[in-house]
């Protein structure tokens, strides 16, 4: 949220004008209709929704609302992810090395829902500085047997336990610091390494997109 | 994992007898026969698959495989979830204040997948002792307006971070400590207060459960 204020990403929603389709989604999942128009704007997809909130495709994520959040925002306007997460990381850990002479990694955090969970933990948007998903290919198990779930979302546990101590409503911590990560400092990694295929995720592989054929569907 | 194997819910691998409904999974989802069968016995509802993975309803929770496991299970096994891994958890709370004297909360972790995400990151499957979901509806923002987004998922954000220092190999580390964690402490809670309805939820609302009739999808 920080970062995206910072980069100047807000919507003012008096200035949004709804399209008919944003009408109809805010009508359907119980949103206003600039939100619905400012999600429209900033999805790649939307596929659906529950009451009050769409899921969306942002920058091939499946997210509540593209990442859209009127908490802690200014009052009346929208505050949206940064263009380039990953990016915005790498840019903050460049300015801690070059202000502070301190070599960090950075994840940028914001809230995610879990299938059939309620309530919110932390997922990375951006990433910068460590190796943000770990490949453990090839490694064995206790009983010298290949591992089978082959990876490890190290920069979705360091959001998760970064949103555990920030909190959510009025805790004024924008950010913390997490010391003796377990974690593989890397310069050129991103939370883009994580991005997973439809047809490879155990989710969304059972989802339609919008428009898809049924008859096609497997 | 650790917990499973202490209460003994292992399965013998070569005495399990796969149904013809199991073979279909099997060959289907790139799985071996028997293991698709535990898959089957252990689920509430088998939803469809990725190569090597099933979707799974167990225990009210979507998770991979009925949180089925072969890693670090004795050879020619598979592990089971506890029967019921919020009684589990209080029961290893209990003994910790009995032995120890020491009044903790405790969550039992398996692994879980993100959609459209690469990598595993830590879910509770059980807790005791703490307050698993925290409601914060009625609290307000930095701007005085009330919180949209109303529960946060404080078990799973502790099983990410246990999981994010246990590792996933051979690593050894059954369990951890997480000390001056932000959280209630409460006896009488569980992850059960965390289940969502299917049609609450933002993912799972938007595939039809197997044998539902497609025109009356909304």
């Amino acid at each position: 949220k920080i970062v995206g204020i910072s980069e100047k990403r807000i919507r003012d929603i008096h200035r949004i004008k709804p399209t008919r389709e944003a009408i109809g989604l805010a009508r359907r999942f119980s949103l206003t209709s600039p939100f619905a128009q400012a999600v429209l704007d900033e999805s790649d997809m939307v596929i659906g929704g529950v009451r009050g909130a769409l899921l969306t495709i942002k920058d091939g994520y499946a997210v509540a609302n593209a990442g859209i959040d009127r908490k802690n925002a200014p009052l009346n306007s929208l505050v949206l992810w940064p263009h380039d997460p990953d990016l915005s990381a790498r840019t903050l850990r460049d300015q801690i090395r070059r202000e502070f002479g301190k070599h960090v990694g950075v994840v940028i955090v914001d809230s995610r829902v879990t299938p059939l969970r309620l309530g919110t933990t932390g997922l990375a948007i951006g990433a910068a500085g460590f190796r943000a998903v770990e490949d453990i290919r090839g490694n064995v198990d206790l009983h010298g047997r290949e591992v089978r779930i082959t990876f490890r979302a190290i920069a979705d546990a360091l959001a998760a336990t970064a949103q555990l101590v920030m909190g959510e409503s009025s805790e004024r911590k924008p950010f913390v610091i997490i010391r003796e990560a377990p974690v593989k400092m890397e310069s050129d990694s991103g939370v883009r390494e994580a991005k997973l295929a439809w047809n490879r995720c155990l989710y969304m592989s059972q989802i339609m997109p919008p428009g898809h054929d049924q008859s096609q569907h497997n």
